[in-house]
């Protein structure tokens, strides 16, 4: 199944589902008008949310647009992001000239949840010094996570799978890095592409608690990168059992699998700009040549799903001035 | 004006408004079921409150019992927790056998926020190896504050200040700092006091920014300190000027001090047990010697007011395994 949520007078938006295909949507009404609330009590909506994705097969429901769309959980309680792709961190460590980072369990952090911009929503920056960047990734919403919960248990918990773009500000974050204290102003709100899916509907793409797909991502138009999310070192179960060790998780914590990177990352680009200028220095064995983003750019991202289609649809946005 | 939350079905609770005396409370009702949905439209509100906080001044009102309490706000969208007071951060450094931090900018993290324990509930651990730690210290509440909000601004948006206990695991904490990512396992959910209180209710307390009060904290009934909040290397404005340069901050945000420390930590004692253990590493020149908390250890804390009594009532809590 797949979830879209519409921008409406609250600030958790409307819940609706959608069609396979992606063009039509039926409204879920007064039985859950948030994904918010709704992941709390998931397993018990499931009939009524499964009846409604019935009747989307069977055409009915009105025509679906991108533009109505806020993010599919417009806010939550928590946001963790990891950041399992190892060739990604490598690669960082070059870009913000720092050491290696020595660690035993997932990398992660907590990050700010209390807004996720739209799929097509312009984003705004204080200003370009700071170094404004895109990180394509993926995520997952779980259900009440109670403390020590195991990644076997923890699979259990995945609700719904998501795509993010984790804007980051690369001038201040490895500043942030150096205090141990994590970032506050590198990492303002994320965004979210319009779907939220259960994991069935990425069919063998989802395996071992990773999305297996590209995510194409262009930058002003032009293919930056589509490297595929199944290089993950851990999976969003590991993830998931990680940041449960000394809480419970909140239903509808969104855990991220950090900016999708591949070691073929000459072939398949990279999934943020932070990225290409370490592999810009490494090359070259000097400074980096690829500049961040412009007040005016835009950033494209879309996962391509296995049977060609887009599961997340795509995230479309528009960098501007505060 | 003083404000509590009852426990209730909702977990954001029930809004109350307290006595000068903290002895009897008004249900704010159905205007403003929770502070999380007033802090939204908090000056809009005032009326109605201080026509409440009046009736109680003249008798009205049933008998308040922490025992019925939630934290003020049970959880927010957001948590920023600073680290404002450099004695703490010099200890620490000691503590954890880290080098000292040189950072320019206010030091602070992203917390988790959506579960702050009510003050006398049982706080659970998975096990003391972690080496389970208080920290005492304040923390202020905000509407909406702007992104790019400067310091002077951003003092007419705190609406609220109210008294913190921020659990930490120091076992986990350094090597979570190592990695520059900032604290997941090391930082499970805080405890806040009872009240929640305007910043006029503090008199003279409320300086600057900083909380000029008392923090006196009990460990298993023994004094173990009561360190002045007025040390702050800058003021809570300062802090919320920090959080909001990259990013708005929504209404109902909490930004905290970081641990109450003073200079004179030899005549105040300390907010937190692993800054009592750098000083005896300091002084003996070897290893510390004051443990970490144990299950069924007890701590309580509570600011002492100007005029003798405690603004904030008292965290009373216990340490349990989960």
């Amino acid at each position: 199944m797949r979830f879209a949520t519409f921008t409406s007078q609250s600030r958790d938006g409307r819940l609706v589902v959608i069609s396979t295909d992606g063009r039509r949507y039926l409204e879920v009404g007064d039985t859950a008008p948030n994904l918010l609330g709704a992941i709390e009590r998931w397993d018990a909506l499931m009939p009524r949310l499964s009846e409604l994705a019935d009747r989307l097969e069977q055409g009915e429901g009105d025509g679906f647009d991108p533009a109505n769309c806020a993010a599919p959980l417009p806010r939550s309680w928590q946001w963790l992001d990891g950041s399992a792709f190892s060739t990604h961190g490598e690669l960082m460590q070059v870009a913000f000239g720092l050491d290696p980072i020595e660690a035993e369990k997932p990398l992660m952090y907590q990050g700010l949840s209390d807004r996720f911009y739209g799929p097509v929503d312009n984003v705004p920056f204080p200003g370009m010094e700071h170094g404004i960047d895109f990180e394509g990734e993926y995520g997952v919403i779980v259900d009440h996570v109670p403390m020590g919960t195991d990644a076997a248990e923890a699979m259990k918990h995945i609700k719904l799978i998501v795509q993010i773009n984790d804007w980051s500000l690369r001038a201040i974050a490895p500043v942030e890095m150096k205090t141990g204290f994590g970032w506050v102003q590198a990492k303002p709100a994320c965004s979210m592409a319009p779907f939220a899916v259960t994991p069935d509907e990425l069919g063998d793409a989802w395996q071992d608690g990773r999305v297996c797909l590209d995510l194409e991502i262009d930058w002003n138009g032009k293919r930056f990168g589509a490297a595929n999310g199944r290089e993950m070192d851990v999976g969003f179960h590991d993830l998931i059992a990680h940041a449960a060790f000394t809480r419970d998780l909140v239903a509808g914590t969104i855990i991220g699998s950090g900016t999708v990177s591949n070691a073929d990352y000459a072939q398949v680009g990279s999934s943020c700009i932070s990225e290409v200028r370490a592999i810009e220095m490494i090359r070259d064995k000097g400074p980096a040549t690829t500049p961040f983003m412009a007040f005016g750019d835009t950033v494209r991202m879309a996962a391509r799903g296995l049977d060609g289609g887009l599961p997340f649809g795509a995230i479309e946005q528009k960098v501007v001035q505060v």
